[in-house]
């Protein structure tokens, strides 16, 4: 039996991780759950998995909660740590959106914890530093995206040195057909309404500007150990294919299965065993149609300052993540339009002067940095 | 130094097997080449390869045969087989076309060869024997069709018994879209050209009537130790998804490439290793569309009969098999028509008595009584 820590469990991971591991209760136990905010679905998940340990992150939401069946409750960035480094923990899946998911994940790692990630910051921010530090503790970090998923499936067909590239496929969003010179006037609720995934609003967005998928990049970077020249993205609006690996020989492999979130997540609980699930199966006579192409650098701009910040290196991929977790903040607060999310980043992108092989000060300074960068520019334009 | 021999070198296959064993003169010898009639490209082929030996299947093409670069020219079956046994060949590739290719397999594997086996008739034939006996021997048998190609290379991602179903695609030949009452017209030249894929006449014909798929199916069973409910055929035009495999959780993993049979004979003549090829890449983005339905079986009813055969088992796929073979042949001289190849094929199986578990004896037995019904069903139309 082992014992599992869910980090954002009302988040749309960490309601479809439960899902699945309520499949296997004979194999894996909940010990312990997080949130902000929704504490109504917490109450509910405490119910059903009588975690041990329960982590609130939301201050006011912390004070007013009521302790339900015995579960210790902790507080905030603290408790995550605490509960991360539990010495009852075996794996911790970190579902938290944005970057409060690095410190997690670093200490999880550092008490050599296997740690199954959707959190995509933790390896945006922290990369090097992370991966690193899992192999000194000879721990797995397994990827609970679909993509990064698929890649590691399609990987176990060949070996690394014959890969010739992986290709990340994108849904593309809910404006790969819109005009360009309309995308002034896109309004929030229009960048919320994915056409294929449901997820929370911050990847929402991050997906309607490619920004998703340009994180992505950086991600398979560094748990593909893969440069970044031989990472590209296709655009696939089925969100069928989740990705591919290209090998030297000219096969490619490709990942296919119905977009549910629960196939990645139980592969990851059970890498490199594959159990049957109840899922509807994928028929692709049904689909019918299968779709690529080349996405347009000039709607796309985020994809491509990420392959830059990938490039200059050291803290540049934190700044990139805080400052756009900024921006799409503003955004979705109506402070600034679609097509300024990407202006902001690329300005403090360039100003930002890059501490190489950063520690773990160097990333949360350079986040810092990139936030009051953003903050700053965003409260000029008011 | 591995030393290679080549049954039907001058086909579609057999050339396409030269050029990529040419990249790779460092690691492999052509050590023997066989052909039937196409006298001039054997020679330019003795001319470059230097083999020891040449085996010519057409007597006068035999008798009128001037010796050349020294090689030792032998004639038919007893040719073929002296060539498959010789203690110095490693390597068997038998792109044969038709029920001619089984007796080679079978030596080839009895004198302990791995063989690279691109002739259906073999495994459709004589699949429990050779499988069997390759076991016993521990040699491979592995394929060069692409489709077989791309389930072993799927298989790669997990687990035998994780395997839900294989997935074949066919491109369907070129009657998907014609309407089935107009099935009785169709004439040689139109079946003959075949929309993705430049192969023999015979091939072309069977890929037409789905006969092709059918009889991979059964080759697949062998192949891959699968049961036939487990093996699904699905329509596929472009020809890029060369087949799938479909595992218990859901996941789809398909290899897609250009169509092009030097990547699956490189694949076969290195497995598992993948080595680089100067083939064009596969551009997805330019193909820009992948299609997939069902089969209709009211059109394709050689499919049926295949799983049919299967079911009966022992000697039946070896009928089907002899009776295909004659049956295109009349097609193909214009004295029966497209529909009725199923038809005649159908009937001969129904009369056919079944002897379970077959030696070479009882299968080439039940060849012959297959061909004979067929040629006496044919002249009876006549």
């Amino acid at each position: 039996m082992k014992n599992v820590v869910i980090l954002g469990s009302t988040g749309s991971i960490g309601r479809n991780a439960l899902s699945v591991l309520s499949n296997f209760a004979d194999r894996f136990s909940v010990f312990g759950l997080s949130a902000n905010t929704n504490m109504d679905l917490l109450k509910e998940q405490i119910k059903k998995f009588k975690p041990k340990k329960v982590v609130i992150g939301d201050e006011e939401s912390f004070q007013n909660f009521k302790e339900e069946n015995g579960s210790e409750i902790l507080f905030g960035m603290e408790g995550l740590k605490k509960l991360c480094s539990d010495p009852e923990v075996d794996l911790v899946i970190n579902a938290l959106v944005g970057s409060v998911g690095l410190l997690p994940s670093f200490e999880a790692i550092e008490s050599e914890k296997n740690l199954a990630i959707a959190n995509k910051e933790s390896l945006v921010m922290a990369g090097e530093l992370l991966t690193r530090k899992a192999k000194e503790k000879n721990i797995n970090i397994l990827p609970i995206d679909s993509e990064h998923s698929a890649i590691l499936q399609c990987l176990l067909s060949g070996k690394k040195n014959e890969v010739k590239r992986l290709i990340l496929t994108a849904s593309g969003g809910p404006f790969l057909k819109r005009k360009k010179k309309d995308w002034k006037n896109i309004k929030v609720e229009e960048a919320l309404s994915h056409p294929t995934w449901e997820m929370g609003k911050k990847i929402t967005v991050d997906s309607a500007t490619l920004m998703n998928k340009g994180l992505e990049v950086i991600e398979a970077h560094w748990l593909f150990d893969m440069p970044a020249d031989k990472i590209a993205v296709l655009i696939h609006p089925q969100s069928i294919v989740h990705s591919m690996v290209e090998f030297v020989d000219g096969s490619l492999i490709a990942q296919m299965s119905i977009p549910d979130m629960r196939i990645p997540i139980q592969y990851a609980l059970f890498y490199p065993e594959r159990l049957p699930t109840n899922n509807r199966p994928l028929d692709l006579a049904q689909i019918k149609t299968l779709s690529f192409f080349e996405p347009d650098p000039k709607k796309f701009p985020c994809l491509e300052i990420c392959y830059q910040a990938l490039e200059m290196g050291g803290t540049a991929p934190a700044v990139l993540s805080a400052s756009n977790e900024i921006a799409v903040k503003a955004f979705l607060g109506e402070k600034i339009s679609f097509v300024d999310i990407c202006k902001i980043i690329k300005k403090i992108l360039k100003k930002h002067e890059v501490v190489e092989n950063p520690n773990l000060d160097d990333i949360l300074n350079a986040d810092r940095w990139g936030r009051e960068e953003a903050n700053r520019i965003i409260n000029l334009k008011l």
